[in-house]
């Protein structure tokens, strides 16, 4: 089946070289970034989060960008079947498409040919973010402090999932903006809530901002709600994006992931530099979940200390609270940007150190020489045991990842011994609770906890 | 608490003499008729579809129209606290509350005064109709045919709710309009579903239509989905705004009202004038509702004959396959308007005679003179048998009807007793379904079938 | 020649009664008045003053009004050609069209068959022209005072002309709407210099609203600058409309025309009922018309007295000044009206005497009545001198007066001989600047003043 | 005086880096160039075409870029009165400062570091002109081919001033966008009087393109009705803009400038690799200059021979019929670019040799080394006549040029004895007719034709 798409939302006429570099003839590793990620778009409301699968599933797909008189067009070659109504391709997908299709690009052709940039220093990829979330105009100028992020698992279960849609519900009446990181589960469930709330405001340009990345897209496919889709070169970018361009950040329950960001949040947080800063951030679900907070709560505690527990506030059950403490916070966050003279749209003067925007590449060598022990460094710290959930989260879903632990065995995680039995009551939670997969089939840990 | 209200969506500027005509000292009918229609919208999402215990609750609600600067203002003394976020009017209800002034003044000093109408001749009603819906700016040149008119119980099961909300999901995602009576249950289910459908495919400007009259509205206060809130004067005008407007029809499970409304539409259907006419009408529901629409199916056989089967199609537990019907409906609606020359957003050939227009009083004397029976004039047993059930919807909801019940007892309905045993074994499933009025009390029939 | 014209800005949806109304073949008052007023606006453009020579060169024209799928479409019968560019209709014609067919059928469907409207009581002919200014959506909400009206000659010289249109320019840059009588010269003038000064200032809401009526049409066809068109019934409530809705006036040199405008305004504001009313009102010209104001001038201080005179300030060849002066009204009068809490949009507090309310039909014996005489109650000599000028514009332009003075001799003006003997200046002076019909014929006075 | 300008149109969020590298403390090139850019937007509408005497005048003019929470704002210090009405700046020119911050910006960002962009290489220049003009977003995908580029003299007579106005009349009544050098003279014409016939079309999405370039800008100054003001880095870019942008080219009576351009194109249509193009070429005056186009005429006759005559056709005092064979162009272009695939928007199938698209310099030593000689590959001779012709403009108005001049003496122009005679003849009518610069002072050629 071959299928022509127009251009919709970004990015509608290439340059003949643009449309030289991603000829598929090429077989170049671009096309196959190019190619992977839409297929992943294309694969949007799939139950599975299992990349590998899909891709060995769509083998035969291809997409071919083609100029045309009124600019460009996509041809697809054997695309899921899922992604049309009728035969008519759906109208959110092929805007993210287009979204692919204008990130891919310019991070290419830009980045990869830019003699002036240098992507170890730290003011540079802040640039290089903002550079990117501009070019996807994601950064308008005429809003106010909005956006808040919606943290939580993919796979998350039914009283959860409702319950982080009547936040979103609560969040939308109250004309808020939703970002997160744009799959399904805790990324899905507030934005269709919105969706409701904005409806009943009627709120036409409300902002469902989906942040994603190469190597998780196939994992966590954008739902169609969202409405502006930013694909960002790795996992600290992405992260990096969500912490500049948010202005409050609400946590629900979730697995590996959401420890992982919870704890790279904290880390910056803890930095004297941001000690003054406005940043609201609510971890919060239904009753059924308040044990899952107090045991990451304690976690926290323990580790961290009573400073990083200070930053967040948990609520249980009370989504209409969430909300107003949102929109308090949005009001609070104006304010302090204005005396600061930061930027409302992106949050320039947030001090994050190296640590926390360098690529980090799980292996097992790496993962080996993490050594985890209580330190007065309450910022480092969580940068390490960050690297400990990033490196599980990796096993779990990335393919490459996962083809080392094939090779290799699960990675092997030690450190204090009272730490590791705390790391792994936490993990062994999650597990059980199945917020590491989605259900359907036994998970086998990644991991490995030396005590 | 007094709260003053802006403008938004209709009818924002006023003449001094209008303004008059509303003056609340007036202690006028006409303000009293805007009060209780105002009062209903800003009930919406109550869960009540009692209309005298909402007016009694709210007794010192007041409404006062008030000129200034920039036009008018609407001036709220003690309105229902659901209408409000945070202290902010919900702007779906805002734009309710000025629809309602806009229809209930447009009727007042048109209508009242207006030499050359006459009310029941059967054209000018026709024009009367076109006029408040051309007021209301619900007839658009510049679409195709393509509102589904959904017609079905207020107070329905969680499951044919969740049925009602993917038909309209399936809809949405075919970009299809939805209008209803626009209170709860199945008339609201159709557009939640529809609104998801419709921001996966970025449709900014979808229709949620409602339709409503006075002596209903606070039965079944407007849900804030709806964003085209029309008034019509009586229950007949209002049935023949929907099938004018409407360009197909979807009938859902439901009571009495649902039975008035089908056997209205198949009264005029079975009229030879409209014998060729492209009017899609499916009824359906959830697998568990097959039965329901075997007994409907059944007494319509039994009364009106297979004629009147052949306009319907039943389809039970498929909503793709629904909204697949209607889309492919639309086209030839329009294939077909245009072969007439009829216009696409109202329907003036569809030809009505005055028993279906003439506003149908429920009295005791009236019912006790209507005698069912079989008869060879469907058309005319249909009429028949929608006055019967009007009847006993009025009993049901409308505080005037309820009084008259309160005062002489149930109204009897008598006729030929193999029929009188149908509308028995009918009328009898509706109430153990609890189709009748919402579930919390135990329904007191207000009819009296007499075999 | 027949052509069928889509609809373009207003009334796009007609109701069947209404369609039948304007059937041609009724041969109605109302269809013949439709078809006058259409072909007016289709000779937008025309150097001509003349309605008869028009009507007369246009007799095979006709216009129907046809019923489609889509809505209503015009077909016109031998149209002008001059409305046509390769052989299109000119977009600014064809929304003239349709805005004549809406006030054309809005005050026949509305006002002939209105019980309730008392066409002699002042208040209700001022809710008459709010509700056809409201009709037209000339009465927006969302903005503060910004309408200068501007008077003056439709037959002007080429440095006059020039002048208008730099004094246009000047508001335009000031970001000020515009709105005339809609004919050519000081009504074009202004509208189209604004129009080069708005696109400086990418102002792309601009109003260059058109104030006409059906006896002056077709002498002054509205220019197509022009993007609101209003057709008031007669002159008096046109006369009104221009100072309900204006919020500033500038007066040009003009003729007869002109100085009826400003009688009839220093006979409003003299009234000591508008006594501290604000209303920004400047006579300007180019320096070569230095000495027309001062005749104005000194015929309104020997008349009306320096209560009269100071109401208005004379600025000479100063266009930049004019607009300024306006621009600080705008604010005064904003001020103005909120503290007032008066409509910004429709001057409800202006106060209006019957005698400049209700139509004035100037016919032989009418004017042989009118005595006119210095009086100490100004505002009634303004009245009765704005009397003996409407007569002698109908004199000039109106095909019906025309008609009278061809029959029964030039109207016979008489007064107290002082007093003739300035108008007699005065009009000499008109006639001999030629700004009583356009150039090119010898002008015979429609008018003697006896002495 | 200091005064702070919001951003309108374009380019309103910075990253860090970019602000960083406008900063005037830097002294930098960029700055300089930054600075004198838009010192010449701001100088809109000045009678002027010495750029040298405008940076002399506000040799105290500064312009800094700020951050501020909304984006970024500009700080102007003592800039030229006549960007103000009554203290604000014109929306036009505000719009023009954020056009040049965004070119200016861009070109600096991004073509001086990138590596993979040779710009000797033609395929690599034809692709940034694309691309400069795409970030400027001049290249939509919704529209037909419509652009028609209006050449001719910055300083041209009252009579040519009008016939340019009329004949952009005409093409604004025909819906054509008009696209121009953007300085005052046959540049702005058009503009003026294409912004009324679009006025009385309703078209508000009309578009007034300015190509412009840094070496030019200061001399002919946009004017402001231009909406999309593009700044290419140097001429030859922009004449490539130009040819590759419009859909068809006007060309009106002007001096050196409008030759060069003319021969510019000539030799562009000449190459035998666009034999078959399908590219609309008038060349049109008011009667009174017919004399001046048989003199354009005779020499490209002599010159270039009779093939190139045939590129285009002189229409003399007729701008309806010259409006009327644009619109047909335009259709035979889009016709043809669908055909062969081209996009509509950007003529990449033109085929534009080296020799026209290098930076050329005129110096001294280059004009002695340059032989003009008749020739049988035309469309050299007419690189080398354009390169003439480029000389004498340069040393007419860029400020560099003209130093040259002062220093060295005029440039020496020599060739073939008849060719030399024929330059002679046409630069002589060009001083003569005032062609060369503007009025007011005695032109002093810059040039020496050695024969």
């Amino acid at each position: 089946m071959i299928v022509k798409i127009s251009p919709r939302g970004s990015m509608v006429q290439l340059s003949q070289l643009e449309v030289d570099s991603l000829k598929q003839s090429a077989k170049s590793d671009l096309y196959q970034l190019y190619r992977r990620c839409s297929l992943a778009v294309l694969s949007s409301g799939l139950k599975s989060d299992n990349a590998a699968e899909l891709f060995e599933k769509h083998s035969d797909f291809q997409i071919n960008v083609l100029q045309r008189e009124r600019g460009l067009k996509l041809e697809l070659v054997n695309p899921p079947a899922e992604a049309f109504v009728d035969g008519q391709i759906i109208a959110g997908i092929q805007e993210h498409l287009f979204a692919v299709l204008r990130d891919i690009l310019y991070l290419s052709t830009k980045y990869t040919n830019l003699k002036h940039i240098n992507l170890t220093n730290a003011t540079h990829i802040t640039n290089v973010v903002f550079d990117i979330l501009r070019n996807a105009q994601a950064i308008p100028t005429d809003r106010d402090p909005n956006i808040v992020v919606c943290w939580g698992g993919h796979s998350i279960n039914e009283t959860e999932y409702r319950y982080t849609r009547e936040v979103g519900y609560q969040l939308g009446l109250r004309a808020m903006d939703i970002c997160t990181g744009c799959g399904p589960g805790a990324m899905e469930g507030p934005m269709k809530g919105a969706a409701i709330g904005h409806a009943k405001q009627r709120i036409k340009d409300a902002r469902y901002i989906g942040l994603t990345e190469p190597s998780i897209i196939a994992a966590e496919p954008p739902n169609q709600i969202v409405n502006e889709l930013v694909i960002l070169p790795d996992i600290e970018k992405r992260l990096e994006a969500f912490v500049r361009l948010g202005h409050g950040i609400i946590i629900f329950p979730g697995g590996a992931g959401t420890a992982e960001e919870l704890l790279y949040l904290l880390g910056i947080l803890l930095n004297p530099a941001n000690q003054d800063l406005v940043f609201p951030l609510v971890l919060t679900g239904p009753k059924e979940s308040a044990a899952y907070f107090e045991k990451i709560d304690d976690f926290i505690g323990a580790t961290l200390g009573e400073e990083a527990q200070s930053k967040y506030k948990i609520i249980v059950d009370d989504p209409e609270q969430v909300a107003r403490v949102m929109k308090e916070g949005m009001g609070d966050v104006k304010s302090y940007r204005r005396s600061t003279g930061d930027a409302y749209q992106y949050h320039w003067s947030l001090k994050i150190e190296p640590e926390f925007q360098l690529p980090f590449q799980p292996t097992h060598e790496v993962m080996s020489n993490l050594d985890l022990r209580f330190q007065s460094n309450k910022a480092e710290l969580a940068a390490n045991l960050r690297k400990a959930f990033s490196a599980i989260v990796a096993g779990n879903v990335k393919a490459e990842t996962i083809t080392l632990i094939d090779r290799h065995g699960p990675f092997q995680i030690h450190g204090d011994p009272d730490l590791m039995e705390m790391m792994d009551t936490l993990l062994s939670a999650f597990v059980e609770q199945q917020r590491m997969k989605l259900p359907g089939s036994a998970y086998v840990p990644c991991y490995q906890i030396i005590k």
